[in-house]
């Protein structure tokens, strides 16, 4: 893509009260309607009428009993969620995270055409595999397969999906009341896969989509979770902490999508951006300051312990920080893994300094500022070559939303990074990909 | 429940064209727009301003290829298109079909949970085995499980289910901004399942939904269907031919319930009915001609053979009909088996004869008449214990939907059977159920 017609791709990750963890107890959280479709429906309208191109949903599936009480950890099932969003939005797109690990690829590929179908094609699966060793329990395992067998499963898994998209040809609907024909049989085929985790037969029993098939979208920084969306996504979702680690990861998955053989184009690299907007600068930094205090040291603790796979809790706070296995040895998120232990390896620290500086964000794209502030930083790694565009997450969503969407997007567009206006009716369409 | 007390239910049963094959042939059905969700969202509003109780979807996991070219069978995957519709809507009830023989409990648990958040306690789930032997094979399987051992998962599935729908407790929501405490944890439990067919930890990841749970929802006749229905279900829709047959079924399930230690009014038994509606019983009779003459002999024959696991296409349509085995020998769908069985059995038929008066809905809730005659049928039924309520499936979706929530249901009205508004909230609190 030239650089003149490029241009910045923002979604807005959908979340309660926001994504720090002390945003519930903040003064301007409106406690009573977080648990309510109305809520969602809001953040929804307004990000549409601000032209983001999608909405966002992460998830889990499972949590911790004893981490209910520090915040809203628990949501709405993606799915049902973004096809409640559908009915009452036109053009932004709908991307829902599923588990590959847990779920029946017959099902996915069906609900997922099922929700581009009922949104007119804005539909997106982020494809990702569950590093949570606990969610093992609540499908019959008593732990998550190895990371590399995952994600052997999910390159699979992904690939039966299209194959189920794929098996209604296009122009397969007839319709013809004269005859009697209402679809050609002849452009709806069985897929008969049978391969190491899984056999479908097929034909998916939804007519092909609007979009072709819904976008595919992946959201892991290991080598693996970069090869399967090398190979098959259109979006990755990653997490950088400084400009230099983003552009290099930016180069990296850039040439491996040339490597599978497509164009750079068309995957494109977003990172997540945890923001909080202030009028001055002086605001921004005391709205940060009030969520840290409203932090439980706690609830980071259980975070991390299920991100590496280390029960911290048995541990004192101000204790040494135990040694990291190497990545290839631990069975969890592995970027998060690799991150942590350049730090633990580099020098002494304890498991609360851990926690204070690395753990809960402090990196670059971790913004509190002015409006003017926060599109700095995005221009930058826009215009060299760390981002395509941000995934968007509010630390407030009551707040920083609504200030991220009435002032930063504008400042956006008057930049002209970003565009006024969809001009596509699908998802695919809108973010200048390729018609399938 | 006194008998003062009683008042008919009333579903609507949503689908594309009709529930009549030949319905998208029609001259009245819109094929422009069967496939769009603003059809579906129409339907839902008409229905909901008529005060229906529910919408109700159907549904498969499976195509037959050489079937997709006779009329829609593929639709919209209930719990997204639910989803969409409860965006919507404020009161009408959501039933969603899904098959406990391709999921697992968790995720079923956890979609109906939100689509009961989503909605505001109008979620039901529609618990059925899958009796179509090919669905099998797009779930890694050569054949279905045997009916037996489909309904004993089922038990185990349900169990699950509500486990983990009362995993969290009433008020285990808190929401203390100035102690920092979310949610009670002690009101939050793992369930840690263990049984033959699923180990299950738990807690859900989701919290108790507006109804307490989902209502349950049971839609086979089988001994095995009708057991877990008075074990667990608060509504059961079943296929009844003639109003003496109907009326044992009611006696049936409802002893059945009793012995279960349930109230009989706990659970309620809806009959489907097909309905054909005309401003005179020419018009319908008309219409009803109509239909059957737009209809596809093999469409039909496909149909049975997938439910009585026979493939009649081998066999000429006039030649005898073979034999049926014993019901409890065939794995399929058991009360049309033995429904069929009986026909056969009685004296030599075609197969021909047992498409055209048997299997083509001919039964005694196959009406097609004024809003006055459809009407009769139906009070006659509910005020002799054959029926608590019905499950409505309009022949002709463009058309019967329309008279039949325009002309039949005021009628019903008139007669004192169906209230004119909604009193609750909630589908359990609408429909005078117990609360949870």
């Amino acid at each position: 893509m030239s650089e003149a017609n490029r241009r910045m791709i923002l979604n807005l990750v959908l979340s309660n009260a926001g994504s720090h963890r002390g945003a519930w107890r903040h003064p301007d959280t409106e406690l009573d309607c977080i648990h309510d479709l109305k809520h969602f429906l809001r953040l929804a309208r307004k990000a549409e009428a601000a032209r983001l191109d999608s909405l966002f949903i992460a998830d889990g599936l499972s949590i911790e009993v004893k981490a209910v009480q520090h915040g809203p950890i628990f949501g709405f099932e993606p799915l049902t969620l973004l096809s409640s969003i559908a009915a009452v939005t036109e053009r932004i797109g709908l991307i829902a995270t599923v588990s590959t690990s847990f779920t029946e690829p017959y099902n996915l590929a069906r609900s997922f055409a099922s929700l581009d179908h009922i949104s007119g094609g804005r539909a997106g699966w982020n494809m990702v595999t569950t590093g949570v060793d606990r969610t093992a329990a609540n499908f019959g395992l008593e732990h998550l397969p190895s990371h590399t067998e995952r994600y052997e499963k999910a390159r699979e898994f992904a690939e039966v999906v299209l194959k189920l998209w794929n098996s209604w040809e296009k122009d397969s609907l007839v319709q013809d009341r004269a005859s009697g024909v209402y679809a050609d049989a002849d452009k709806v085929h069985d897929i008969r896969h049978e391969g190491k985790y899984f056999s479908v037969r097929g034909a998916l029993n939804i007519m092909r989509s609007p979009q072709g098939r819904p976008l595919l979208v992946q959201a892991g920084s290991s080598e693996e979770g970069k090869a399967l969306a090398a190979q098959y996504a259109e979006l990755i979702f990653t997490i950088q902490r400084t400009f230099e680690e983003g552009r290099q990861f930016y180069d990296d998955i850039k040439s491996r999508t040339v490597q599978a053989g497509r164009s750079p184009d068309s995957l494109k690299v977003l990172p997540g951006l945890h923001v909080i907007v202030g009028a001055t600068e002086e605001e921004a930094k005391k709205k940060a300051d009030q969520l840290r205090e409203l932090t439980s040291v706690e609830r980071s603790l259980m975070s991390m312990s299920n991100m590496l796979g280390i029960d911290f809790s048995a541990f004192p706070l101000d204790a040494p920080f135990p040694q990291l296995p190497e990545p290839g040895e631990a069975n969890a998120y592995q970027t998060f893994h690799r991150m942590i232990k350049a730090v633990v390896d580099r020098q002494p620290v304890t498991i609360r300094e851990v926690l204070e500086k690395y753990w809960v964000g402090t990196g670059e794209l971790n913004i509190a500022g002015t409006p003017e502030q926060v599109a700095d930083v995005m221009e930058y790694w826009f215009r060299n070559s760390a981002a395509d565009g941000f995934n968007v997450m509010p630390q407030l969503t009551f707040g920083d939303t609504d200030l991220f969407l009435d002032l930063v997007v504008p400042e956006l567009q008057r930049r002209g990074l970003f565009p006024e206006t969809y001009t596509g009716q699908t998802l695919r369409e809108n973010l200048g990909l390729e018609p399938i």
